[in-house]
């Protein structure tokens, strides 16, 4: 009797992944990931050098990304079939191994692991490690602290629609801003509406070698998938 | 020339220790934690077992926790020149010596060591290690994803009055609250009022050996300080 564990790997940068990731990762027969076709994938490329020789790689590719709007069924139905197939596959692996399913930062804050795991888990044995969040490497990265005293975290995504982005923007303390990609220019114009850009940070693949921090007002046009947007609280602090 | 390292030792489980933590706790020859007077402090707790027979242990003893109200100005006077203190302390011990700061969770997410960070920066080389947040611990406690989609997260304490409590919890779709210890009964009126009273999960001292999940309708009348509750988003899931 097998199982499926998905284990986060936290930010980025390998020595940020768990003490039982690390070993978990390093010892692991089978290990599946998500990526774009085409593309090495996040995930496979922070456990790179780390897996045992005899692995067996499940590369589990989108069928679309951006080309088909979220909003669109078909997209819906798209991406259902794509995880059922995967599901019945991990499953069908899971009853005589073990399988190691690889989730940059943490699989349950918006990880695509989730929609496998509602699909397994009456039927396989399933687990979850935890891991750092991608937001917590990027507050890490801008030297200052997220939240203080009682402050209020609002975590959004830029997909949000303008006024009501701007609406949540200005009634928190702390803000992440996830999903950023297209929506930089709508993210900083409900910023500015909101009267926190000046305060507003950027940090492009936060703890990878690559890493990039900016204030918002001064990041570039593009940014990459792994970009967070961070507004600090400044609660009590003695 | 010495330095200051803060490093997150995640929710408790000491597997869920970063690579790097698990590093410099072994390797430390300065370790310096906060606790309550009387009690071992938490993080101490965590790295039992790990530090070097050599290791100098630094107690930083809170002067008040509960005592005094955080809105009395005592509170804060009291609470200044405790970090004043320790500030100077560990800025003539990073003088020559590598210290590290024990901190759970993620330091610069509602960590007591932001207040030596911006007390000792500008006269010493600091440097924060993220780590697994408590809040990610104890979702993956529950069992459910926390954020699907473009689901919103808000992180509340339940310090905040009641009914600006209470519209929050209204007006996001998942939900982390942290410092609840007296606040409880206020909570569970709040949950009530803006109807999310059966969704709530109460997780106590998550990935620690005595871990403890209840729905939030059931949790006992008394829990520890290192208690979660969670309400999950319900967002997009092809």
């Amino acid at each position: 009797m097998g199982k499926v564990i998905c284990v986060g790997l936290g930010p980025g940068n390998p020595d940020l992944m768990s003490v039982k990731a690390d070993r978990l990762v390093r010892s692991a027969a089978h290990v599946a990931y998500f990526r774009k076709a085409g593309w090495d994938g996040q995930a496979r490329k922070i456990v790179n050098g780390m897996l045992a020789e005899r692995a067996i790689e499940y590369p589990m590719e989108y069928p679309v990304t951006t080309e088909i709007p979220v909003t669109d069924p078909e997209y819906n139905r798209v991406m259902a079939a794509f995880y059922d197939d995967w599901a019945d596959r991990l499953a069908a692996l899971a009853e005589t191994e073990t399988v190691l399913v690889l989730c940059e930062g943490d699989p349950f804050f918006y990880g695509s692991f989730m929609h496998l795991y509602t699909r397994l888990r009456a039927r396989s044995a399933v687990e979850v490690v935890p891991g750092i969040t991608g937001m917590s490497g990027c507050w890490t990265a801008t030297g200052e602290p997220i939240t203080w005293g009682d402050d209020v975290l609002t975590v959004v995504t830029a997909t949000m629609e303008e006024g009501e982005l701007t609406r949540r923007i200005r009634d928190t303390d702390a803000l992440v801003v996830m999903k950023i990609g297209r929506n930089l220019e709508k993210l900083k114009r409900a910023l500015t509406a909101a009267g926190r850009m000046e305060t507003a940070w950027l940090v492009e693949r936060g703890t990878m070698p690559d890493q990039r921090v900016h204030r918002l007002s001064e990041a570039p046009a593009k940014v990459p998938y792994f970009s967070i947007a961070v507004v600090h609280g400044q609660g009590r602090r003695p």
